[in-house]
């Protein structure tokens, strides 16, 4: 392995403007968004300032996107409050510390799925149930950040506690916070749905257009943070500012590790491990594939394992590929990591010179940045998709998005996965088993359901469209069982095993279980169309044993075999069968 | 349905004498055991019993084998006891509550299952995860037998504890314990090895002298209880017995249900009746087969709940179908659950008559009982098979079995099944990808690294040998994408769906995708042999109208398109593509 990345290698000079830009814009973005997860997962500002330096530089090493962005975001923001929120109280050095420690993990677990190439367990989760878990995620993300536009204290584990304490609360609005926080939210909306249409009318060109009308965040918190540090609101009016970040590049260390720290926090750091490698992955594969550019699972993996392990180091937090800054990334024209190199240079001029601009910055913009921002997450197309595609995918995702808005993000995201899971068992086990028999005069082989076909009597053939495994070996023995119980007189169980490609030791043993019992009642199991590495594995078996010259290379040999076993016991006589 | 079974309503007289035979030596096997299983579980000797009348009864009334034999089995309760002992001191009266609570959770979500027809929740564990996982708790169970060979106090969670707190509490060795104990083991292993083929010698019938054999447990239970009581060794030599068991039958009534408790113990609940389902059903299944009989799963769900809430409201704790009991009432005759029902009478009467006949009985016999029992459950052969077949299958055998062991019932049980599902995500999410061409002069399509055939230029032809779902269609994505970038030329990309019987929501937004981003590089997706039903479901989707006019029934059809479409634009060339 070489440790200088290919892009690096490969460099051209064309590729520098669009990075430069790139990596411009989106650090305009990153600023507020940066301030605005720490706010969300209940840490200091500068948490999220550190969260978005070096670990955009470890990626860039490492990941195989050239377009990705790395840093805070919102859905694991939630889930890492959700993690450290019964350990340690909001904002104190012992909360930091657990967030620091909870990346750590999170980044030691990517690495080493990386190593092990265990990019596929992305596969643990289908699409409709990440969708229902961001959907549900950005309810609860939106509905707890309502306090801060209240300027009211209010906190609860789900959403109908949030909403109850948010009531209960709301009496003691603070009037200036709420028309900063409701003006923002207005603004934001606003420019999210109409600047970019009247940019174009003005002259721009659509692309330009849609990347400024991403910079209106910033353009709000310069406006508020301004008017607030005029008309001192903080002292006047009580409204809450994020105060004194401090100054200077975040310092290396280790976060202290204690073992019960590491047993309350392992979950909930393989969730956002494997929520977060999901969700970046899904993102970086639609981006290169507008550009026909290839994404690794394993390298992104170890890319957003170092990601987390940078951000655990230089005292930051669970960080994963975001979705807007990414697509911004990619319209203001990265072509490669540098983009996100120079963002990270940039943050750390922000941090190591300019914190001091933040000091008046109120929490309610910062608020409304995140509720505009979540509210654009909640997917109903999918939602919309699925119910008209497939009932049982749009159950899982309402299950899942319910399940986080009711039970928190944890118990969600494990429905989710106990759903995705048992959808695919469920599936799995159900394979489609078809009946055949041979088209009149030729040697090919038909679902008797479907097609005009030739059975052989004593013989029943059934063709399993799927490997056989733990998983619905049981389904193709309760078949047979039920063929055989119908047709005592069945003297040949032919199976045609075209379409399997693996047999495992269950269903191995599955087999045997059918071939014994049928040799019991006298009737013999034969294979065709056994694929070499299915056969070769068969061999050393007793089943392979039992089998011996009752495996035939195609089905027409098989049902020579069982046509000529059948006249020799004088059970030849439908005419039907000749060929 | 029917509220009277199908055996009642259709027995025969023929039958009567085989049910009276088995229930009766069944009974004779069911009162060592149901005392000893108790004992394992921390419970009253009396709490065995109780489990061994009304589940039996419940069982007999909804399930669906004719042969198997219901009540306490080793390896449940085992989980039992590892679920309980954190939240009660073993034989407390709370202890004993929430044993019974456990039943009832047990039998109300089995119930549920079975309600909800989710039979195929068994297959969500995978053969060599279950042999490693009972050959792991008969070692646990074993190794926490030998304390009361010894006569000494000793426990812990996992082997390695318990292992060493035996080394140190082995100087206070009761001898006289010991001699019964270590003299049941010899005699009841010799028994289970040559007392059969020694009756056979003597002139008995192989199945009579197999039976016999299974009875040496009652044997070696009457001669040690009178032993004891002629000396009264457990006055004179501190040889730890049953003591008083109280008679009559069990009280009915509801366990005190708390929230609390409810929290502790539904995840144990949930592993108990899988566990319980998937160990019965396979016994079950077994035998059903030998006699051309069927098993039905949801039944069965439906059964072994409604056996351990009669367990539950009877004083009882969880149950399940037992193998050795089973196998027993099966070879001695059982033709139908009137076995069952006599041998639950007869366990009646016992309870209601003749508990004083336990008094004198020594624990140490009944650990020598639960000892020889549990070792012949340490499955060797599935490691051997699977290790020669398939060493996936054997290294989740055997970390099944390594969990069990080091860490316990539950974590062991947890491991498993996350081994069973990443096997089967990993296998699912690693379909068979063939490239396909034609067999020259047919119609007949073949992979082209297996056969000689032709493929046409400009076309790329593949085939998935699976349903497309969420866990593998990634991976027909990255090996499209693979393909057409080392064929930059490629105008035409067909998918041969002869083996997808399935696409879920994930596999359509996958599809979708990639037709989407072949368009954008001016190659078009053709699809071939597409399912009915898979075709009814394209037609109201987005990807059904993009494909508009490029569904093909046949491969043939696809090619011919994909040639003509490439000669009209002059790429026609290679004249081993002409049939």
């Amino acid at each position: 392995m070489n440790f200088i990345p290919g892009w690096v290698r490969n460099y051209q000079k064309a590729w520098l403007s669009g990075d430069i830009v790139a990596g411009v814009i989106v650090t305009v973005m990153l600023i507020p968004q940066s301030l605005a997860y720490a706010l969300l997962t209940g840490l200091p500002p500068e948490v999220g300032l550190y969260a978005s330096i070096l670990p955009i530089i470890a990626y860039a090493m490492l990941g195989s996107s050239m377009t990705l962005a790395v840093g805070p975001v919102a859905v694991a923001s939630l889930m890492t409050a959700s993690a450290l929120q019964p350990l340690a109280a909001a904002g104190s050095p012992d909360y930091v510390a657990l967030a620091m420690l909870l990346s750590l993990l999170s980044g030691g677990m990517l690495l080493l799925f990386g190593g092990l190439r265990l990019g596929f367990l992305a596969h643990f989760l289908s699409h409709p149930v990440i969708s229902g878990f961001i959907s549900g995620s950005a309810v609860l993300i939106a509905v707890g950040q309502v306090k801060h536009l209240l300027g009211v204290k209010a906190g609860g584990n789900d959403v109908f506690d949030t909403v109850v304490q948010l009531i209960h609360a709301a009496p003691g609005t603070n009037l200036v916070t709420l028309g900063i926080g409701a003006g923002s939210v207005l603004f934001l909306m606003l420019a999210r749905k109409s600047l970019s249409p009247w940019l174009v009318r003005l002259g721009a060109s659509p692309r330009l257009a849609d990347i400024a009308s991403k910079l209106a965040p910033m353009l709000a918190v310069m406006v508020s943070t301004a008017l607030v540090a005029a008309m001192r609101w903080d002292q006047t009016a009580g409204v809450s500012i994020v105060g004194t970040v401090p100054q200077g590049l975040p310092q290396l260390g280790l976060p202290a590790v204690s073992m019960a720290s590491v047993g309350s926090l392992w979950l909930p750091a393989l969730l956002i491990s494997l929520v977060g490698f999901v969700e970046s992955v899904s993102v970086a594969q639609s981006l290169a594939l507008k550009r026909q550019q290839r994404i690794q699972p394993n390298r992104e993996l170890l890319g957003l394992g170092a990601a987390n392990l940078a951000s655990a180091l230089s005292g930051g937090f669970p960080v994963t590929g975001g979705f807007a800054r990414s697509v911004v990334n990619f319209a203001a024209g990265a072509n490669t990591p540098l983009a996100g190199v120079i963002s990270a240079v940039l943050m750390g001029v922000v941090i190591a010179a300019l914190t001091g601009l933040f000091h008046y910055l109120p929490h309610a913009v910062l608020a409304a940045t995140i509720i505009v921002a979540v509210v654009s997450l909640i997917d109903v197309e999918t939602l919309r998709d699925a119910w008209h595609y497939d009932k049982a995918d749009a159950m899982a995702l309402l299950a899942t998005a319910g399940g986080v808005i009711a039970f928190g993000v944890e118990v969600g995201i494990l429905m989710g996965v106990a759903l995705s899971l048992g959808t695919l068992v469920w599936r799995s086990s159900h394979p489609h088993i078809a009946v055949v028999g041979r088209v009149p005069g030729t040697e090919h082989f038909r679902n008797v359901t479907r097609h005009t076909v030739n059975t052989e009597p004593g013989l029943i053939a059934v063709r399993v469209d799927e490997s056989l495994y733990f998983a619905n070996s049981d389904a193709l023995l309760d078949r047979v069982e039920e063929l055989v119980a119908a047709q005592p007189d069945t003297r040949h169980v032919l199976l045609v095993c075209s379409a399997i490609n693996q047999i495992d030791t269950t269903a191995l043993g599955v087999l045997t279980d059918l071939e014994r019992s049928l040799a019991q009642r006298g009737a013999a199991l034969l294979l065709s169309e056994v694929k070499g590495p299915v056969l070769d594995r068969l061999q050393g078996t007793e089943l392979g044993q039992r089998l011996e010259g009752r495996i035939f290379l195609s089905t027409h040999a098989a049902f020579e075999y069982a046509r000529q076993a059948g006249s020799m016991v004088g059970r030849y006589g439908d005419p039907a069968a000749a060929i």
